[in-house]
């Protein structure tokens, strides 16, 4: 059996009880270690608040080990119990969804256990989740790739009226996190050079960091504003706000931008 | 001290260690009456799986006190801990955020425990939820009330190639809960009389019922197979599915209606 178990946004206490329950009786156990070595603080050499709740030990499958192999998962998983952690829910990524398939080739049985992700959490910030289009990727720009598919996508959402949530692609090799302001520089960029009046610097948006945890920080303003605010340590995402109800302008109301949002930054 | 914790979809276990430290340590425990009914199988006369989990008694918050009482729990809040409980995340409904901006408008603390939630669940189904446009809602129709506003909004989805999700609208005066069957009744009938083609009997979908919990269902199929299967108990929710890539077209075929997934109805 195969258990896939969603860790939630925060830290080890954001587990739920029958997550927990599953890995403690699993014979080996897997982590995720992309969003892990964040969420959790955690570094090649420790797993040990993990460790320490679960009672047993936790190998760091980095991406090598998912995507190329995901057999030697595979392979326990058929002869025994493993669970296979991930922060936020399993279904977020792709790569979850294709462990999947492979263990259901096998024969072998899944079960997935949910819970948060940013996909449903970033409902936190006031607009409402129905309300959203198409989510976005943006991936960091070089100096030779420049990829603007997301531009597009952000065009149909605005035309609908919907929220835009924007999520930095994953970088492996070494990791990187697309910070709030990095992701408005591109954006911007990306108008400057389509002209098209999809957005623009004061169009309005949400920047949400550390979402879930208890230092969690979530500043309403325009593109222009957000680019000076210090949102602090990864995970970030930004939403570009659509059109919007009563309830809704109420709550961004409470996350407005202001200088005291703003620490450490102008 | 207001904690709006969600519990997650499936039963008492799934609420996260967060959440149980949380509700442990509050004076007062309210609980939204109109999914719980059915998550947790509680009625009105008992509680008690969940109290006798959290250690104390737990008070069943109608329609009536969440939207027309919510001052009884603020007035608790400001005094002392509160936990109001949700089944799935606490930002799935606007009542909720409504919650929270009263709440803040009177200077009460707000602490949010997260957890999944149909809108990041649904994922469970192997489309993935970077692929889905805008969430619709479907209300009962009576003899003279045929709301059609989702129509507009699915074929918008449908030319941006993007998956939807149809969730029921809630009715809570008797409760009731939208099947999976009905809502396709009612989406082929509004196509009958609009005539534009924005999908028809033959497109895909998928049927999800009771997502999360331990007898979840899930069922893919075109409109006329999936009106034939019987889902059993609610919650119900229905996805029309967009534009498809192969690996969600691998997990697609793993849920493929046949006879044997069509208990009892043929």
């Amino acid at each position: 059996m195969l258990y896939i178990v969603g860790l939630g946004l925060g830290d080890e206490k954001d587990i739920t009880l029958r997550g927990l329950e599953a890995v403690k009786k699993c014979d080996k156990v897997f982590i995720e270690a992309y969003t892990s070595l964040l969420s959790f603080g955690i570094s090649s050499d420790g797993l040990s608040t993990l460790e320490k709740l679960y009672g047993k030990p936790v190998t760091l499958a980095d991406r090598e080990t998912v995507e190329e192999r995901a057999d030697q998962i595979l392979t326990a998983a058929a002869a025994s119990d493993v669970a296979f952690l991930v922060v936020g829910d399993p279904f977020g990524a792709t790569t979850h969804t294709d462990l999947v398939v492979r263990a259901k080739k096998l024969g072998i049985d899944v079960k997935v256990v949910h819970n948060a992700s940013v996909m449903n959490a970033v409902g936190a910030c006031g607009l409402q989740l129905y309300h959203y289009g198409e989510t976005v990727s943006i991936p960091f720009f070089t100096e030779t790739w420049r990829p603007d598919s997301f531009y597009e996508k952000i065009q149909k959402n605005r035309a609908l009226g919907l929220h835009t949530l924007c999520l930095g692609k994953k970088q492996y090799e070494p990791p990187r996190y697309m910070s709030i302001n990095t992701a408005i520089e591109q954006l911007l960029e990306v108008e400057h050079n389509r002209g098209e009046s999809a957005y623009n610097e004061d169009t309005m948006c949400v920047g949400l960091a550390r979402l879930g945890s208890e230092d969690q920080k979530i500043v309403s303003g325009t593109m222009r504003q957000l680019q000076s605010v210090d949102f602090g340590a990864p995970l970030h995402c930004l939403v570009i706000v659509g059109k919007t109800h009563p309830v809704e302008e109420e709550m961004l109301d409470f996350y407005r931008h202001s200088e005291e949002n703003n620490h450490g930054t102008v």
